[in-house]
Protein backbone atom coordinates (compact mmCIF):
# COMPACT_ATOMS: atom_id res chain seq x y z
CA UNK A 1 0.00 0.00 0.00
CA UNK A 2 1.57 3.41 -0.67
CA UNK A 3 -0.25 6.00 1.46
CA UNK A 4 -0.86 10.04 0.33
CA UNK A 5 -1.03 11.92 3.53
CA UNK A 6 -2.15 15.35 2.79
CA UNK A 7 -2.56 18.44 5.66
CA UNK A 8 -4.91 21.07 3.68
CA UNK A 9 -3.89 24.65 4.05
CA UNK A 10 -4.60 27.66 1.35
CA UNK A 11 -0.92 28.92 1.68
CA UNK A 12 0.69 26.02 2.16
CA UNK A 13 -0.87 22.52 1.83
CA UNK A 14 1.84 19.99 3.03
CA UNK A 15 1.98 16.71 1.25
CA UNK A 16 3.87 12.86 2.11
CA UNK A 17 3.82 9.78 0.15
CA UNK A 18 4.64 6.68 2.55
CA UNK A 19 5.25 2.65 1.66
CA UNK A 20 3.67 0.27 4.08
CA UNK A 21 4.56 -3.10 3.81
CA UNK A 22 2.52 -4.97 6.52
CA UNK A 23 4.59 -3.58 10.10
CA UNK A 24 7.51 -1.88 7.86
CA UNK A 25 6.58 2.01 6.27
CA UNK A 26 9.26 3.72 4.35
CA UNK A 27 9.61 6.95 2.95
CA UNK A 28 8.61 7.85 -0.62
CA UNK A 29 8.32 11.48 -1.07
CA UNK A 30 7.16 14.54 0.37
CA UNK A 31 6.72 18.25 -0.12
CA UNK A 32 4.81 21.64 -0.04
CA UNK A 33 2.23 23.11 -2.73
CA UNK A 34 2.12 26.97 -2.21
CA UNK A 35 -0.41 29.67 -3.55
CA UNK A 36 -0.03 32.81 -3.13
CA UNK A 37 -1.74 35.99 -4.44
CA UNK A 38 -5.46 37.76 -4.17
CA UNK A 39 -7.32 35.68 -6.49
CA UNK A 40 -9.02 32.88 -4.97
CA UNK A 41 -9.94 30.42 -7.94
CA UNK A 42 -6.34 30.75 -9.29
CA UNK A 43 -5.09 29.53 -5.77
CA UNK A 44 -6.66 26.85 -5.86
CA UNK A 45 -6.19 25.89 -9.01
CA UNK A 46 -2.51 25.90 -8.44
CA UNK A 47 -3.07 23.64 -5.22
CA UNK A 48 -5.64 21.79 -7.59
CA UNK A 49 -2.32 21.15 -10.12
CA UNK A 50 0.08 20.45 -7.43
CA UNK A 51 -1.74 17.79 -5.95
CA UNK A 52 -2.44 16.55 -8.86
CA UNK A 53 1.28 16.36 -10.26
CA UNK A 54 1.94 14.83 -7.25
CA UNK A 55 -0.74 11.63 -7.20
CA UNK A 56 0.44 11.51 -11.05
CA UNK A 57 3.87 11.33 -10.03
CA UNK A 58 4.21 8.63 -7.00
CA UNK A 59 0.91 6.63 -7.41
CA UNK A 60 -0.56 6.11 -4.36
CA UNK A 61 -3.12 3.73 -3.80
CA UNK A 62 -4.89 5.63 -1.02
CA UNK A 63 -5.00 9.08 1.05
CA UNK A 64 -5.58 10.22 4.12
CA UNK A 65 -6.50 13.98 4.87
CA UNK A 66 -6.74 15.82 8.12
CA UNK A 67 -9.96 16.97 9.78
CA UNK A 68 -9.73 20.17 10.00
CA UNK A 69 -9.38 21.91 13.18
CA UNK A 70 -12.07 24.11 13.30
CA UNK A 71 -10.93 26.90 15.34
CA UNK A 72 -13.09 30.00 16.51
CA UNK A 73 -11.89 32.22 13.55
CA UNK A 74 -14.33 31.88 11.12
CA UNK A 75 -12.87 33.65 7.80
CA UNK A 76 -9.89 31.43 8.36
CA UNK A 77 -12.24 28.30 9.20
CA UNK A 78 -13.72 29.40 5.66
CA UNK A 79 -9.88 29.48 3.93
CA UNK A 80 -8.98 26.59 5.47
CA UNK A 81 -12.51 24.69 4.19
CA UNK A 82 -11.88 26.00 0.63
CA UNK A 83 -8.03 24.59 0.54
CA UNK A 84 -9.64 21.08 2.23
CA UNK A 85 -12.31 21.08 -0.68
CA UNK A 86 -9.62 20.95 -3.42
CA UNK A 87 -7.37 18.21 -1.10
CA UNK A 88 -10.42 16.23 -1.01
CA UNK A 89 -11.14 16.64 -4.51
CA UNK A 90 -7.90 15.37 -6.14
CA UNK A 91 -7.21 11.99 -5.08
CA UNK A 92 -11.30 11.19 -5.02
CA UNK A 93 -10.78 12.12 -9.27
CA UNK A 94 -8.18 9.93 -9.04
CA UNK A 95 -10.31 6.70 -7.32
CA UNK A 96 -8.82 6.63 -4.31
CA UNK A 97 -10.29 5.19 -1.09
CA UNK A 98 -9.94 8.23 1.27
CA UNK A 99 -9.06 8.06 5.42
CA UNK A 100 -10.08 11.56 7.38
CA UNK A 101 -8.13 11.64 10.77
CA UNK A 102 -8.73 14.34 13.27
CA UNK A 103 -5.53 16.05 14.58
CA UNK A 104 -5.78 14.52 17.96
CA UNK A 105 -5.98 11.09 16.69
CA UNK A 106 -2.81 11.66 14.24
CA UNK A 107 -0.87 13.29 17.21
CA UNK A 108 -1.75 9.86 19.22
CA UNK A 109 -0.87 7.27 16.54
CA UNK A 110 2.24 8.55 15.87
CA UNK A 111 3.25 10.43 19.53
CA UNK A 112 1.37 7.90 21.73
CA UNK A 113 -0.48 11.12 23.15
CA UNK A 114 -3.58 13.18 21.60
CA UNK A 115 -1.91 16.70 22.93
CA UNK A 116 1.62 16.84 21.35
CA UNK A 117 3.77 19.75 20.26
CA UNK A 118 4.62 19.76 16.64
CA UNK A 119 7.54 19.39 17.48
CA UNK A 120 6.98 15.95 18.89
CA UNK A 121 5.17 14.77 15.65
CA UNK A 122 8.00 15.88 13.54
CA UNK A 123 10.43 14.11 15.66
CA UNK A 124 8.45 10.93 15.74
CA UNK A 125 8.38 11.35 12.07
CA UNK A 126 11.32 11.57 11.70
CA UNK A 127 12.23 8.77 13.99
CA UNK A 128 9.60 6.21 11.99
CA UNK A 129 11.12 7.65 8.50
CA UNK A 130 14.82 7.48 8.99
CA UNK A 131 16.88 9.61 6.60
CA UNK A 132 14.38 11.37 4.99
CA UNK A 133 14.43 14.91 4.24
CA UNK A 134 11.73 16.85 5.38
CA UNK A 135 10.45 19.91 3.28
CA UNK A 136 8.95 21.71 6.29
CA UNK A 137 6.15 21.62 8.77
CA UNK A 138 3.52 20.67 6.90
CA UNK A 139 5.36 18.38 5.24
CA UNK A 140 5.89 16.65 8.78
CA UNK A 141 2.13 16.51 9.74
CA UNK A 142 1.04 15.22 6.37
CA UNK A 143 3.70 12.37 6.96
CA UNK A 144 2.76 12.25 10.26
CA UNK A 145 -1.17 11.85 8.97
CA UNK A 146 0.11 8.92 6.08
CA UNK A 147 1.25 7.05 9.00
CA UNK A 148 -1.79 7.52 10.96
CA UNK A 149 -3.39 6.03 7.90
CA UNK A 150 -0.75 2.99 7.64
CA UNK A 151 -1.41 2.20 11.19
CA UNK A 152 -5.11 2.15 11.14
CA UNK A 153 -5.19 0.81 7.87
CA UNK A 154 -3.04 -2.25 9.29
CA UNK A 155 -5.16 -2.54 12.42
CA UNK A 156 -8.33 -3.09 10.15
CA UNK A 157 -6.84 -5.86 7.76
CA UNK A 158 -5.38 -7.67 11.61
CA UNK A 159 -9.04 -7.26 12.62
CA UNK A 160 -10.37 -8.79 9.17
CA UNK A 161 -7.93 -11.96 9.66
CA UNK A 162 -9.20 -12.56 12.46
CA UNK A 163 -12.64 -12.87 11.93
CA UNK A 164 -11.99 -14.58 8.51
CA UNK A 165 -9.59 -17.50 10.31
CA UNK B 1 -20.70 38.57 -22.23
CA UNK B 2 -22.63 35.27 -20.89
CA UNK B 3 -22.48 34.96 -17.40
CA UNK B 4 -22.54 31.58 -14.62
CA UNK B 5 -23.62 33.00 -11.28
CA UNK B 6 -22.54 30.10 -8.62
CA UNK B 7 -24.38 29.50 -4.85
CA UNK B 8 -22.12 27.55 -3.49
CA UNK B 9 -23.53 24.60 -1.14
CA UNK B 10 -22.58 21.19 -0.57
CA UNK B 11 -25.90 19.13 -0.32
CA UNK B 12 -27.33 22.23 -2.97
CA UNK B 13 -25.16 23.90 -5.55
CA UNK B 14 -27.20 26.43 -7.50
CA UNK B 15 -26.01 27.51 -10.98
CA UNK B 16 -27.40 30.23 -13.35
CA UNK B 17 -26.23 31.55 -16.77
CA UNK B 18 -27.42 34.94 -18.40
CA UNK B 19 -26.60 36.60 -21.63
CA UNK B 20 -25.83 40.16 -21.39
CA UNK B 21 -25.65 42.48 -24.04
CA UNK B 22 -25.38 46.16 -22.94
CA UNK B 23 -28.19 47.17 -20.55
CA UNK B 24 -30.08 43.79 -21.95
CA UNK B 25 -30.09 40.78 -19.75
CA UNK B 26 -31.45 37.25 -20.70
CA UNK B 27 -32.04 34.21 -18.88
CA UNK B 28 -30.11 30.61 -20.71
CA UNK B 29 -30.65 28.24 -18.34
CA UNK B 30 -30.19 27.13 -14.39
CA UNK B 31 -30.56 24.69 -12.23
CA UNK B 32 -28.97 22.86 -9.27
CA UNK B 33 -25.87 20.39 -8.37
CA UNK B 34 -27.10 18.07 -5.84
CA UNK B 35 -24.36 15.70 -3.57
CA UNK B 36 -25.88 13.16 -1.17
CA UNK B 37 -24.08 10.49 0.87
CA UNK B 38 -21.38 10.14 3.86
CA UNK B 39 -18.06 10.13 1.52
CA UNK B 40 -16.73 13.81 1.36
CA UNK B 41 -14.72 13.50 -1.85
CA UNK B 42 -17.50 12.04 -3.31
CA UNK B 43 -19.73 14.73 -2.94
CA UNK B 44 -17.18 17.56 -3.91
CA UNK B 45 -16.15 15.34 -6.84
CA UNK B 46 -20.30 15.09 -8.43
CA UNK B 47 -19.97 18.60 -7.62
CA UNK B 48 -17.29 19.58 -9.80
CA UNK B 49 -18.47 17.22 -12.39
CA UNK B 50 -21.89 18.71 -12.27
CA UNK B 51 -20.67 22.11 -12.64
CA UNK B 52 -18.07 21.50 -14.82
CA UNK B 53 -20.90 19.63 -17.33
CA UNK B 54 -22.76 23.30 -17.04
CA UNK B 55 -19.55 25.03 -18.25
CA UNK B 56 -18.69 22.72 -20.99
CA UNK B 57 -22.54 22.88 -22.00
CA UNK B 58 -23.50 26.80 -22.23
CA UNK B 59 -19.96 28.02 -22.67
CA UNK B 60 -20.09 30.74 -20.16
CA UNK B 61 -17.34 33.79 -20.68
CA UNK B 62 -17.06 35.03 -16.74
CA UNK B 63 -18.22 33.46 -13.51
CA UNK B 64 -19.37 35.29 -10.09
CA UNK B 65 -19.63 33.31 -6.45
CA UNK B 66 -21.51 34.21 -3.68
CA UNK B 67 -18.97 35.38 -0.94
CA UNK B 68 -20.39 32.99 1.68
CA UNK B 69 -21.91 34.15 4.40
CA UNK B 70 -19.58 33.43 7.44
CA UNK B 71 -22.31 32.23 10.18
CA UNK B 72 -21.37 31.42 13.85
CA UNK B 73 -21.71 27.97 13.40
CA UNK B 74 -18.03 26.41 12.33
CA UNK B 75 -19.23 22.70 10.98
CA UNK B 76 -21.47 24.24 8.70
CA UNK B 77 -18.82 27.10 7.66
CA UNK B 78 -16.11 23.81 7.19
CA UNK B 79 -18.70 22.58 5.12
CA UNK B 80 -19.88 25.36 2.75
CA UNK B 81 -15.65 26.03 2.20
CA UNK B 82 -15.22 22.94 0.95
CA UNK B 83 -18.21 23.65 -1.31
CA UNK B 84 -16.88 27.03 -2.17
CA UNK B 85 -13.69 25.82 -2.78
CA UNK B 86 -15.03 23.38 -5.59
CA UNK B 87 -17.11 26.58 -6.70
CA UNK B 88 -13.96 28.62 -7.03
CA UNK B 89 -12.16 26.00 -8.69
CA UNK B 90 -13.82 25.06 -11.73
CA UNK B 91 -14.74 28.39 -13.51
CA UNK B 92 -10.69 28.64 -12.67
CA UNK B 93 -9.84 25.39 -14.24
CA UNK B 94 -12.11 26.72 -17.51
CA UNK B 95 -9.70 29.87 -17.38
CA UNK B 96 -12.63 32.19 -16.59
CA UNK B 97 -12.61 35.21 -14.63
CA UNK B 98 -14.34 35.44 -11.19
CA UNK B 99 -16.55 37.76 -9.51
CA UNK B 100 -16.95 37.53 -5.76
CA UNK B 101 -20.01 39.81 -4.56
CA UNK B 102 -21.13 39.53 -0.95
CA UNK B 103 -24.94 38.32 -0.11
CA UNK B 104 -25.82 42.47 0.86
CA UNK B 105 -24.18 43.29 -2.64
CA UNK B 106 -26.09 40.67 -4.37
CA UNK B 107 -29.33 41.59 -3.01
CA UNK B 108 -29.13 45.40 -3.21
CA UNK B 109 -28.38 45.31 -6.90
CA UNK B 110 -31.00 42.79 -7.27
CA UNK B 111 -33.25 44.04 -5.38
CA UNK B 112 -32.55 47.63 -4.45
CA UNK B 113 -32.06 46.50 -0.65
CA UNK B 114 -29.35 45.32 1.12
CA UNK B 115 -31.68 43.04 3.63
CA UNK B 116 -34.22 41.78 1.28
CA UNK B 117 -35.89 38.84 1.95
CA UNK B 118 -35.09 35.23 0.17
CA UNK B 119 -39.07 36.01 -1.65
CA UNK B 120 -38.57 39.49 -2.71
CA UNK B 121 -34.88 37.80 -4.20
CA UNK B 122 -36.85 35.42 -5.88
CA UNK B 123 -39.56 37.54 -7.36
CA UNK B 124 -37.20 39.89 -9.01
CA UNK B 125 -35.17 37.58 -10.57
CA UNK B 126 -38.55 36.04 -12.24
CA UNK B 127 -39.63 40.44 -13.16
CA UNK B 128 -36.09 40.43 -14.89
CA UNK B 129 -35.79 37.30 -16.61
CA UNK B 130 -39.21 36.94 -17.83
CA UNK B 131 -40.79 33.57 -18.59
CA UNK B 132 -37.92 31.72 -17.16
CA UNK B 133 -38.86 28.53 -15.13
CA UNK B 134 -36.18 28.17 -11.90
CA UNK B 135 -35.38 24.95 -10.96
CA UNK B 136 -35.27 26.24 -6.84
CA UNK B 137 -34.36 28.67 -4.60
CA UNK B 138 -30.30 27.81 -4.80
CA UNK B 139 -31.11 28.22 -8.45
CA UNK B 140 -32.63 31.67 -8.03
CA UNK B 141 -30.04 32.86 -6.00
CA UNK B 142 -27.29 31.97 -8.66
CA UNK B 143 -29.59 33.91 -11.02
CA UNK B 144 -29.60 36.65 -8.68
CA UNK B 145 -25.58 36.28 -8.47
CA UNK B 146 -24.95 36.82 -12.82
CA UNK B 147 -27.46 39.55 -12.28
CA UNK B 148 -25.49 41.42 -9.82
CA UNK B 149 -22.32 40.76 -12.01
CA UNK B 150 -23.49 41.99 -15.47
CA UNK B 151 -24.63 45.09 -13.37
CA UNK B 152 -21.22 45.44 -11.91
CA UNK B 153 -19.49 44.62 -15.06
CA UNK B 154 -21.55 47.44 -17.22
CA UNK B 155 -20.73 49.81 -14.44
CA UNK B 156 -17.32 49.27 -14.93
CA UNK B 157 -17.34 49.17 -18.45
CA UNK B 158 -18.91 52.82 -18.24
CA UNK B 159 -16.15 54.10 -15.93
CA UNK B 160 -14.02 52.63 -18.92
CA UNK B 161 -15.73 54.33 -21.01
CA UNK B 162 -15.85 57.99 -19.69
CA UNK B 163 -12.04 58.14 -18.68
CA UNK B 164 -11.55 56.93 -22.75
CA UNK B 165 -13.38 59.92 -23.84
Amino acid sequence: MRVLGIDPGLRNLGWGVIDVDGSRISHVANGICHSAGKELGARLLALHEGLSAVIAAYAPTSAAVEQTFVNKDAVATLKLGQARGIAMLVPAQAGLPIGEYAPNQIKKTVVGVGHAAKAQVDHMVRMQLPGCEIAGPDAADALAIAICHAHHARSAERIARRVVS
